[in-house]
């Protein structure tokens, strides 16, 4: 990599010429496709905005210029460029982050990595050099043409319209696809605005020749010319952006670094906020992404990266039987329909598309819509299954609140990637889902812990028909199945062990298999415990309250936040009851966790089970 | 009121003539003025719909279309038209609700009164309908151009885009204004469609001018028309719905129900979405509201009708300080700005917006886009103050964590309208905030119980630089100043009372002064109390489990959730201390509050301090 090696910083891309510019683009996709084969992470994402970002840091001068990257998996290239080559702990713990970080470097500023979020925040920032009078430092933002499909992007637009004396450079990185094709009227129109570049010569030759026909033609070219928008924008494809009063330049192919870099000078030389529309192609320049018309290796663990087959086998095995639970469901009822934001095939939907693909609506990356249209649906007579990543749910709290459990609609909602994901980064842990839908009248959740639980959790879910329901489960393999001694009131007795001290062990969804392995470790140690899975945490079996009451001390684990969590609810109506038996949350303390494997992040956060044990018997001899 | 008093239902209004139309439209408007007046509600936003509701019940036959109102407080007209004419109760318990209401006509659907909601609803309602083959059932949805500034609207046009099956009428009722003067591209847009309504005939004279032109006029025609959008599309001013694919019809006179009539039924027999494009003015027919630049009497309390003055005094004591301390902090501080949802007026923005007027944003009712821009702003050295109602910030629960909490960044959160509000219904009482906001890492949260806290409240969050700050309060007037005796570890101690029990009364903001009497009342029984306002809730400070600790009952009195609340929050941390003190929760149940007035909601939730009290005291006699 005789040219990559040499670039510490972006200032040292300056001084290379075209030709230069393309063996580097060339060596950035060679080290991605070895970097990312061994480590797993974003590669199609990456290997689409090669060009893009080195014109980027050509054109701005960042950190003085800042440049903000949406759903920032696509700014390995960035990082690159910014003086972080060692990619061999991408994602693990004290490695790079798979997203921006701010810990890492000056030149990165956006962590968050939910997606449409960019136009905001460069918007602020943009709001900030104004009123500071720093007129001189301008800000690019980055964001996919999926990510256009969210709300927040849109209320962005309307917003930097009125503001033009901003020095503001959006730049749409259309590669027709978020995860999945991007969907909607927007993409619609971004694909007439990419199909048209002819428009440009026909208005040069329009403008002759109507010029020339004689007083009728001029008369209707100086009438088309004196249209507010003037005839160029009536005739260019600008289309829409122009409408809203914002600038267009493109489209561009993100490919050609000598022409982004041109459209991004010009763009930056104008002013106000321009939109800067590059054409690219997620994974250009490696043959098995190219090929790939599912995903474009958008997200990979290890892969072989000739071939790019992956090293381990799939890590989607909850993601898999709701698969096939939803087609089995799908058979059973017509009435039940699916809803996924822009992720068809990461939450499994896709089987259930290809045997009735009327039934399944993808709304491209907007999950207040999916939740809201869902409820649309309840209303007329469907049972809608809206399945997200846990964290995303967050995004539609207050329609979820609103629009779904105050008009009592059946909506299933299945969280997948709930809990601990780990290498994703802080924003990616699903684990604030528990805690946030207890405050929601009505609604029922299930933390299934195994295959069956699973699948019986689902079947369930979708005949609620008066209140929103939710299934939740992690990312990574299934456990195996983990049977019930017996059935108390409604709550799984998982085992019962007899010994000095009585533990009521509470294990909440996965952290079931945990709390078997706790009780082990107990029974050694003399201490006697019962092991139960209420399976539904929404409403709170009041079995446990009793189970509570027979108990000398309970246990909670869980795989979600400690503070406002399962645990803290046994808790508050344990006190309503006037039952005291003192209670020990294990969970997630309050905090955003750092990027690492799940397992680092288990074993830091001491949630297995030989850390579970031995703190609570330290605990228990403390309280005597 | 000679044939509003014949209409029954929407059928009787099919019978009528133009003129007798026109006389219908006066008689409402005479009835809203005149009840309105008495009861307070939403006079302005029903002044502007009355003929748009005539003609929509006309021509969608409601229940068998359904008929969806965004923000439904400009459901008056349709309540009238639906068989609901005594408005005597309005608002109050057992009277009509302020927003459409299932439990009251099954006309009736969406009840949420958050906006922006309507079109995902009704693309919902749609796609059921088509995928049960109910080609003859229509959906109708009402959107004011403000709410079309939120990005759930956004999201919504975008699916509505691909949908050439559905049929989906949605009309932009557009009246230039959501509170406040609608901003951005999108008002740019509308505003531009409004006022060219002379291109529809410019388009006519054009095609012939053209074709007689001679060749390269007629050339020049034939290159226009075989443009994929086609020449009317290009030269007429459709603009950016047309780019996404969705037919639009208006710019349509909303008064002259003739012609709004003509127009929904074009749209209704489309076949597949349509916009109809409705100008309205807010307040029309009433001088005192068309007079009123500010809001137009969006809501009002009881009012004279003839003058429109308020019959009682002003009803925002709390929003009024707000609203004076900030402008004293914006003298001392040239960082801080102010961002608004389209509500500069009724947050108490005006002020800081008369002496700043560049560090004021209203952003339009995009809550996402203020909290994540305040997050860039923040980035670059401002501190924004974020104010809004506290259940709208609901809508942004994921910007607050991820955008501004997990980036530490110093942005303030001011939520008005917090706790019970009572009339304007469920989904407009601020209960959420507390138990949402817990869940935040990093969060400092205040309650203020009067004048003074309230200014020293906000005056030490927009000193907390690095992670967010919220300071919450109620609706309605002032209290009186309550004074501490005393404050101990940060604590302030409000009373201290003798007796042979020992309780601590914990009182969360103005719930403070419920958590005196209450304590009074414990005296006279001959149960002693300390009484304590943390002020600070979020962190809940440690030495309230000391003084837990050091009582025999806990009472905490919340104006917010009871589950996953302060109380629950206190006694979380008492479990993890070991302190067994027992805790009663006073505050908001679990669960939606039907509409009535404060006082009303207060009275049945039994939060008065003698029921309180005699709760209380039942319970400690229970424990004996």
């Amino acid at each position: 990599m005789p040219i990559l090696s040499r670039i510490t910083g972006p200032a040292d891309l300056r001084a290379l010429d075209a030709d230069e510019l393309e063996e580097l683009a060339r060596e950035i996709r060679a080290f991605l496709v070895a970097s990312v084969s061994r480590t797993g992470g974003h590669l199609g994402p990456n290997l689409g905005v090669v060009e893009l970002t080195l014109a980027l840091h050509r054109v701005f001068e960042s950190p003085r210029d800042t440049i903000v990257f949406d759903t920032g998996h696509q700014s390995y290239v960035h990082k690159l460029l910014t003086g972080r080559s060692d990619f061999t702990s991408l994602r693990r713990r004290g490695g790079l982050s798979g997203y921006p970080s701010r810990a890492e470097s000056v030149h990165d500023v956006v962590e968050n990595s939910h997606a449409s979020t960019a136009l905001s925040w460069a918007d602020g920032i943009a709001k900030a050099y104004a009123l500071q009078g720093a007129t001189d430092r301008h800000v690019a933002a980055v964001i996919g043409d999926g990510a256009l499909t969210g709300g927040m992007a849109w209320e962005a637009l309307n917003n930097i319209a009125t503001a033009q004396d901003r020095r503001l450079v959006l730049v749409v990185n259309d590669n027709g696809r978020s995860y999945d094709p991007t969907i909607g009227g927007l993409a619609h129109h971004l694909d007439t605005l990419r199909t048209t570049r002819g428009y440009e010569n026909f208005l040069a030759w329009g403008k002759r020749t109507l010029r020339r026909s004689g007083p009728p033609g001029r008369l209707a070219y100086d009438a088309l010319h004196g249209l507010k928008k003037g005839i160029k924008d009536v005739v260019a494809p600008q289309g829409m952006f122009e409408d809203l009063g914002i600038k267009y330049v493109g489209p561009i192919d993100g490919h050609d670094v000598v022409a982004t870099e041109q459209a991004l000078r010009r763009a930056k030389a104008f002013g106000g906020p321009v939109i800067v529309h590059v054409i690219t192609e997620k994974g250009r320049g490696y043959v098995p992404a190219e090929q790939d018309v599912a995903d474009r290796f958008h997200a990979v663990g290890q892969i072989h990266p000739e071939t790019g087959l992956p090293v381990a086998p799939s890590r989607f095995g909850w993601t898999s039987v709701f698969a096939d639970e939803m087609v089995a469901i799908g058979r059973r009822r017509s009435d039940v329909v699916a809803i996924t934001a822009a992720m068809l095939q990461p939450v499994g939907l896709a089987p259930f598309a290809a045997e009735f693909p009327s039934r399944v609506f993808d709304v491209g990356i907007a999950e207040q819509h999916a939740v809201t249209s869902a409820a649309g649906m309840a209303f007329a007579g469907l049972h809608p299954v809206v399945a997200v990543y846990a964290t995303f749910l967050n995004r539609a709290f207050d329609q979820v609140l609103m629009d779904v459990a105050l008009h009592r609609a059946g909506v299933t909602f299945v969280l997948d990637r709930a809990g601990i994901t780990g290498d994703d980064g802080a924003s990616h842990n699903g684990m604030w889902d528990m805690a946030m839908l207890r405050v929601v009248p009505g609604l029922r959740l299930a933390a299934p812990r195994d295959e069956p639980t699973l699948r019986d959790a689902l079947r369930a879910a979708v005949d609620v028909d008066d209140a929103p329901s939710v299934v939740r489960y992690p990312k990574g393999p299934l456990p195996d199945a983990l049977p019930a001694l017996d059935v108390v009131d409604g709550v799984d007795v998982l085992a019962r062990e007899d010994g000095e001290r009585r533990v009521l062990v509470v294990g909440v969804g996965p952290m079931a298999h945990t709390a078997v392995e706790v009780s082990r470790l107990l029974t050694a140690e003399g201490v006697g415990s019962t092991v139960v899975d209420p399976r539904w945490v929404l409403p709170l079996p009041s079995a446990l309250v009793k189970l509570a009451d027979e108990h000398d001390h309970l246990l909670v684990l869980e795989d979600g936040l400690v503070e406002g969590g399962v645990g803290a609810m046994l808790g508050q109506r344990c006190t309503e009851a006037g039952v005291a038996t003192p209670i020990t949350s294990v969970g997630i303390p309050l905090g955003f966790l750092d990027h690492a494997t799940r397992g680092q992040i288990v074993e830091a956060l001491r949630l297995r089970a030989e850390d579970v044990a031995h703190d609570l018997l330290v605990a228990l001899r403390a309280r005597g």
